[in-house]
C-alpha cells in the first residue's frame, strides 16, 4: 500500500462538525460511521458532550490522535479546522463542505488556502466538495451518502457524488461490490492520479475504475498510469466526450476541458481501457475482475439455439476478438459427443434438446483446443436445460481449464438464480450476447496493455543552444510567430530540409543558386505575407542567369502587394523532385491538460478534407512514432500503394521523434506545423515551418533536463 | 387488417397432432392454447378421443370448421394435412414440424412439395420448423414455448424461435408486452415482407421489431417496408452483419446471405431502423411504442446531479440529436424558479437538493420552450427527491405538452417502484443515460423516415432496343465480358462518352482523328488485353499525322505481347483536359437478395485505398443518386474544395440515375463498371466500361416493362 493506506484503513475517524441534528450532513457521516465502522469514530462539535450516542469532543487538540478527519464545518472554518488537523498530526483529511472552486471567486481563493494549508502541514486532502471516502473491509462509510457499499475487489473513484450514489444503488442490488471508493470533490490536493498510483500499489484492488470529468495532470496522470496497467486496469468513463458534453462539463465543474483528442490519445497512451458509457464500464469491470487473462483473441461460441449463436458471432466480429478456428481434433470430439444436427464449427450449435450434460462436454471441448483463449455459453431458456446445473458446470470448466467464460443465459426470471452462482463465482452473466463478448474484450485489451512495450523517448543530440536562439527571435516579433526565415531550428535538432539559404541581396540570391546543382525554387520571406503563392511571391524552376531578376521580381511584388511590409529577404531552395514524393504535415499544439499533442497526417485533402490525421501525447518514441504513420486511413501511400515507390517511412518516424524531442524541450513552443514534411524514396525534408513562441517561457527554461 | 387478419384473430385453431403424451410438442401447444385462448380449440388426432379434456377430432374433415391450423405431425404427414386442410376450406397454417429445408436434401425436396400445395390451396404457411404464433389481444398461444407474452403494441416476427422464448422470459420480467408474435421459420411461403404489410395495417400495433437471418425477397422488402414505415416503425436486429456472423447464419439456416452493404443500403432504403443488439431493438421499441414524436431534435435534458448531466450531454453528442438551445424566456423563467447555484442552461442542473417540485417546474419550463423536441430526466438518488412522485410528475408533464419524455432515474431497487409507474403510462426508464437518448433518438429517425419523400426513378428517354442488341454479343465471348467495345451503349441510355470510335483500319483512324479537333488518345481494344497500358497498349496526345502510324504499332505491340489475343480495333478518342476534372467510378453488382447494388466513389486511391464508397439498391430516383455522392468523405473535392472549380455534379447524379435505369431494364447485366466517370466543370464523360452479362437472362428479357 501506498501514501494513502491510512485514508483508507484508519485506526481512528473524526468527524469535525458531527452533529446530531437531523437532515444534517454531520449527522449521517457520523450515522454511516457509527454502524459500521470497525474503528473508532471521533465526533468533533465544540457544542456538544455526545452525538448520536459516541462521546463529542470540543477541539481536535483534546480528541485522541486521528488518522482520518472528515470535515463537514461551515466553508469559512475549513481552512483553520485543516490547520488544527495539522497541528495535531492528522494526515489525512476529507473536505465535505462546498463553496470552493466550484462557485468562482471567494471560493477559489478559498481553495487556494485550502490548498497552501494543506501544503504546509502535507496533508492528504480528499476535496473539498465530496460526498466522501469508504473502504469495505473495515467497513468504513465516510461519506453522507444513502449507500454502504458491498465489498468486492474493484476500487472507485468519481468527479461526481451523485454518480457514486446511483451506481452503488444498482450495484447493490446486481451484486458488484467494491473495496474502496472516493468521492473526488474539486481535487484540490489528491486527484485521479494520487489514487490510480494508490489502488496499484493495492493487493486487494484487482480493478480501477472511475468516472471523471477532467485530468488534472495529463502527464503525470500518463506515467503513473503506464505503471499501475502493468497489474491493474484502469477503465474509465471520461464526460465530455463530445463537444456538448465538454461544453457541460466546463459550465459544471469550472474547469478548462482540454480537447477530446488528446484525452483520447493521452488516455491510450496512458493504457487505460475508455468506457464510453456506464453499462460499459461495469460491463468491463465485472469481467476484469473475475476472470483470468485470455490467452489468445480466439472466442469459442457454445449455444443451444442457432439464432443467438449467431448475433453473438456477430458480436466477435465487432469486437477485436475473433472466432477461434478449432482443430481437426477438436472437431472430430464435437462430431463424437454431439448429435448429427449439431454444427460442430465454431459457433457450436449443441441444439435446442441439449441438456446440461452436453453443453458441458461441448465447452469442455472447446476450452481444450489451443486455439480458444476464452469462451462464451449462450444459451435460450428450453425444457431440458436447467440454468443452476449449466451455472454450476460452467464454474467448474472455468476452474479446470483456467480460461475465462462469460454467460449469456437469455431470459429474464429463470435466469436470476444461475446468474447469482455465477457471480459468487467472479463470472458475470450478461442479458446481452453483444455485452458478453465485450466483457472478454476488456480482458483481451487489458492482457494487451500490459503485454506492450512503450519504447523510451530516445534523445537525439541536436543543438539545444542555437534551438533557443532561433526562438528567442519570436521577442521580436509581435505575434510571437516565426516562419521559414526559422527553418534552422529544424537543422539544429537534426531535420533535413532543402540546400539553400535565406537572402537579403540578389546577388548574393545568384551565389547560393550556383551552390545549388539544379534549378532553383524561390519564395519571399515576410512574416506579414502568409499566402506567398497567391502575390506571386514563389517561384519554381528557376535557372542561375534568371535568379537575379527572379529577386528583384520577388521584392516588386511582395513591395506592390503590401508596401509597408517585413521583408525579411527571399529564399533560394534547392527544388526538390516531388513527383516521386508525399506531403506529409507534422504539427504540435499544446493541449491545458496533457501538454504537447503531436500531429500526423498527409498534406493537402487528406488533412483538410478526409481529417486523416493521428495524434499522440509528446514525447513518443519509436513505436508510437510509427504507430502514427501506421494509423491514418492513407498510410498506404507512403508505404508504396498503386505502384509508387515506398517513401522513407524510416526518416518519417525519426522526423517525428525529433519534432517530439523539440516540443519537449522548449514548452515556450506554443504551436508548430511543420508542412510539408516531403517524404521520397530517399529521405525525407521539411519544406516549411511555422511556430508561436511564448518568449516569456523560454526566459523560464534555462535548465537542461 | 389485412389477409392474415384470421392467423392472428381465428375464432377455432387446430392442432393437427394434438397429445395428451408428456413432453410432446402437440401437448404443449394445446395445452398453451387451451389455458389462455377466447375461441375454440380443436385436437386433432386419430388415435385419441380426447386430448388434455378436449374433445378430439380423428380428421380435419370431420372436425368443425378450422380458421387456423398448427401442424406437429411426423414430416412425412405435413404435406398430406395440408392438403386435407385446404380441401376443408382453411386457408392459415403453422407448420411446427421440423425436417424441410433445415436439414437439406429431402427435406429441400420436402419443402418444395409443401410450397406447391399452399399454392395450390392459397394456404397462408408459417413455417415449416416454427415455434409457433401468438396474439395477445385473444389469449392465442399458439406455440410450444414456455412463456406466455404479455399484452401490448410491440409486433415480433423471429426467424429464431429460441430468440422467442428468450426474449418473451425477459419482456415478461421488464412488463414489456406485445400484439403478435410470429416465429418465422423456414419462411417457405410466409416471410418477413407478408408480416410486414400485414401489422402495417394493423392499428393495434405500433411497433414491428424482428429478428432477421435473411430477407428473401429485397426488392419486395423495400416496397412493402417503405409504404408501412408511413405510419408504423420497423426495427429490425439483422444478424450475421459482420462477416464471421455471417459465415454462421449462413451455416445455420442454408441461406445465402447476400452482402452486408447491401442490407444496410436496402434496409435503410426501406425506412428501417436497424439495431446492432437485443438492447438496442428493445430500448428503441419501448420508446417507439409508448411516446408521441418530437417536433424537432432539440433535447431538453433535466437533472439533479451534475456528472450524469454531462454523461446524457455526451450521449445526445453521439446520436443524432441535438441539445436544445433555451430561448431568453426559458433562462429568465428557470432562473427565477431555481436557486442561484442552479445551472439554468441546458443541461437544466437543479441541484442535489432539487425536490420533486423544483424537478417538475424545471421540466414544465423546458417543454414550454420551443426549441424543445424531447427531453430526459436524470436523476440520481437523493434524501429529499421521491423517485415515485416523480415518475408521476413526468406522466403529468408529458401529457400536458405531448412532448415525448424518457428518464434515467439511477440506481437499482429504489427505482423499480417508479419505473413501474413509468411503464404503465408508455414512458421508458432506463438504466444509463446513453440507452435513454438512443431511445429518443429511435423517434427522431422514424420521424425523419416518415416525413421523408422517395422520389420515383425517374424513366429517361433512352434506346432499349440498341442496348439489348450491344449486350447480345456478349454471347459470343467466352467470359460473357463485355469492355470499352461497348461504350454505345452508354450512349444508348444517354450517358455522355468521349467522341470518337472504335476503327480497325489505319486509315480510318485517321479520318476519326481529323474530326477531332484536338490530339487524341488511341488504345488498343481486345477482351484478352486488360492492363493495356502494362504492355504500351494506350498512346496519348497524338497528332493526326502520327495517328497511322500510331495504330500500327500498337497493333504490333498487342500482337507481340499475345500473338493469339483477338483485337477487336484501335480507340480513337477526343482527349479530355484531366486536370481540371475528377475522377469517378460508377459501379453495379447483383446481390442475391436485393438485386442490383450500385456503388459510387471517386477513382483511384479513394475506393482502393480509402474505401471511400456510397451503394444504394437500385431503381433510385434523384434524391438518392445525390445522397451517393454527398455521403462519400471525398465529396467536397467534387463540389469545388480547395480552390478548385466545382465538378459537374448534376451530370453525375444523371448518370447514376440512367445507369440504374440502365442495370433495371436489363437483369442480364450481372456486373457492370464505368470507371472512369470522368467530371469536369463542363460535364460529365464516361471513358471506359466493363460489364458481364448473362445471355440467357437477355433470352428471357423480351418485354419492355
Amino acid at each position: 500500500m501506498g501514501r494513502l493506506a491510512e485514508l483508507f484503513d484508519p485506526e481512528t475517524v473524526a468527524v469535525v462538525g458531527a452533529t446530531d441534528r437531523e437532515g444534517a450532513v454531520g449527522r449521517a457521516i457520523t450515522a454511516n460511521l457509527r454502524d459500521r465502522f470497525d474503528g473508532e469514530v471521533v465526533p468533533i462539535n465544540p457544542g456538544r458532550d455526545e452525538v448520536l450516542g459516541l462521546e463529542c469532543y470540543s477541539d481536535v487538540s483534546s480528541a485522541p490522535p486521528i488518522d482520518l478527519a472528515v470535515v463537514v464545518v461551515p466553508p469559512d472554518a475549513v481552512i483553520d479546522a485543516l490547520r488544527d488537523l495539522g497541528e495535531a498530526g492528522t494526515r489525512n483529511v476529507v473536505v465535505i463542505t462546498a463553496g470552493f472552486s466550484e462557485t468562482g471567486g471567494e471560493g477559489a481563493d478559498r481553495e487556494r488556502r485550502l490548498r497552501a494549508v494543506a501544503d504546509e502541514y502535507d496533508l492528504n486532502v480528499v476535496g473539498p466538495n465530496s460526498l466522501g471516502v469508504m473502504a469495505t473491509p473495515n467497513g468504513m462509510n465516510a461519506t453522507f451518502g444513502p449507500e454502504h457499499a458491498l465489498e468486492g475487489s474493484i476500487s472507485f473513484m468519481s468527479q461526481s457524488g451523485a454518480f457514486i450514489t446511483a451506481v452503488l444503488d444498482w450495484a447493490n442490488e446486481q451484486g458488484i461490490g467494491f473495496q474502496d471508493v472516493v468521492s473526488l470533490g474539486n481535487k484540490a490536493v489528491l486527484d485521479e492520479t494520487d489514487f490510480v498510483r494508490e489502488w496499484g500499489d493495492d493487493p486487494d484492488t484487482d480493478v480501477i475504475i472511475g468516472y471523471l470529468e477532467d485530468v488534472d495532470d495529463g502527464q503525470g496522470f500518463i506515467e503513473a498510469a503506464r505503471e499501475v496497467t502493468d497489474d491493474t486496469p484502469i477503465v474509465l468513463v471520461k464526460s465530455g466526450r463530445t463537444d456538448a458534453g465538454a461544453q457541460a462539463a466546463s459550465s459544471h465543474t469550472g474547469a478548462i476541458a482540454g480537447s477530446e483528442r488528446a484525452y483520447e490519445a493521452g488516455l491510450e497512451q496512458a493504457g487505460v481501457l475508455r468506457a464510453r458509457s456506464v453499462q460499459e464500464l461495469f460491463d468491463s469491470a465485472r469481467a476484469l475482475a473475475g476472470l483470468p487473462e485470455p490467452e489468445s483473441d480466439g472466442v469459442a461460441v457454445v449455444t443451444n439455439a442457432g439464432g443467438p449463436g449467431v448475433l453473438t458471432t456477430d458480436a466477435v466480429g465487432d469486437s477485436t476478438l475473433e472466432m477461434a478456428g478449432f482443430t481437426d481434433g477438436t472437431i472430430d470430439r464435437l462430431a463424437e459427443a454431439m448429435p448429427d444436427e449439431a454444427n460442430v464449427y465454431n459457433p457450436i450449435d449443441a441444439i435446442g434438446d441439449a441438456d446440461v450434460d452436453r453443453f458441458g462436454e461441448a465447452l469442455e471441448i472447446a476450452l481444450e483446443d489451443p486455439n480458444v483463449g476464452s469462451a462464451v455459453v449462450v444459451a435460450a431458456p428450453t425444457a431440458v436445460l436447467s440454468y443452476d446445473e449449466l451455472a454450476e458446470t460452467v464454474i467448474d470448466e472455468l476452474e479446470a481449464h483456467d480460461t475465462p467464460v462469460v454467460t449469456c443465459l437469455m431470459g429474464g426470471g429463470r435466469a436470476r438464480e444461475a446468474e447469482e452462482t455465477l457471480r459468487e463465482s467472479g463470472i458475470p452473466n450478461y442479458f446481452d450476447p453483444s455485452r458478453a463478448v465485450s466483457g472478454l474484450d476488456a480482458l483481451a485489451r487489458f492482457r494487451d496493455i500490459r503485454e506492450r512495450t512503450v519504447d523510451e523517448p530516445e534523445r537525439f543530440d541536436v543543438d539545444r543552444e542555437r534551438a533557443r536562439e532561433i526562438l528567442a527571435r519570436a521577442e521580436r516579433r509581435d505575434d510571437n510567430r516565426l516562419g521559414v526565415e526559422s527553418m534552422e531550428l529544424l537543422e539544429a535538432y537534426g531535420i533535413p530540409t532543402p540546400a539553400g539559404e535565406i537572402v537579403d541581396d540578389p546577388d548574393r540570391a545568384r551565389e547560393v543558386a550556383e551552390s545549388i546543382e539544379d534549378d532553383v525554387v524561390m519564395k519571399i520571406v515576410s512574416p506579414d505575407i502568409s499566402h506567398k503563392s497567391d502575390i506571386g511571391g514563389v517561384k519554381v524552376g528557376v535557372p542561375d542567369d534568371e535568379v537575379y531578376d527572379a529577386y528583384e521580381d520577388l521584392v516588386a511584388r511582395a513591395r506592390n502587394y503590401q508596401p509597408d511590409a517585413t521583408i525579411l529577404g527571399v529564399q533560394v531552395q534547392e527544388q526538390l523532385d516531388l513527383d516521386a514524393a508525399t506531403e506529409t504535415i507534422v504539427g504540435m499544439n499544446r493541449d491545458p491538460q496533457f501538454g504537447p499533442l503531436l500531429l500526423f497526417g498527409l498534406g493537402g485533402i487528406f488533412v483538410e478534407i478526409l481529417e486523416d490525421t493521428s495524434v499522440r501525447v509528446a514525447p513518443i518514441g519509436e513505436g508510437e512514432a510509427r504507430d502514427m504513420i501506421d494509423e491514418i486511413q492513407a498510410a498506404p501511400l507512403l508505404r508504396g500503394a498503386r505502384g509508387r515507390e515506398p517513401a522513407d517511412v524510416e526518416g518519417v518516424v525519426e522526423t517525428i521523434q525529433r519534432l517530439s524531442q523539440l516540443v519537449t524541450d522548449f514548452p515556450a513552443i506554443l504551436e508548430l506545423d511543420v508542412n510539408p514534411l516531403v517524404a521520397g524514396p530517399d529521405g525525407v525534408e521539411a519544406i516549411d515551418l511555422r511556430l508561436t513562441v511564448d518568449p516569456d517561457e523560454l526566459a523560464d527554461d534555462t535548465e537542461e533536463p
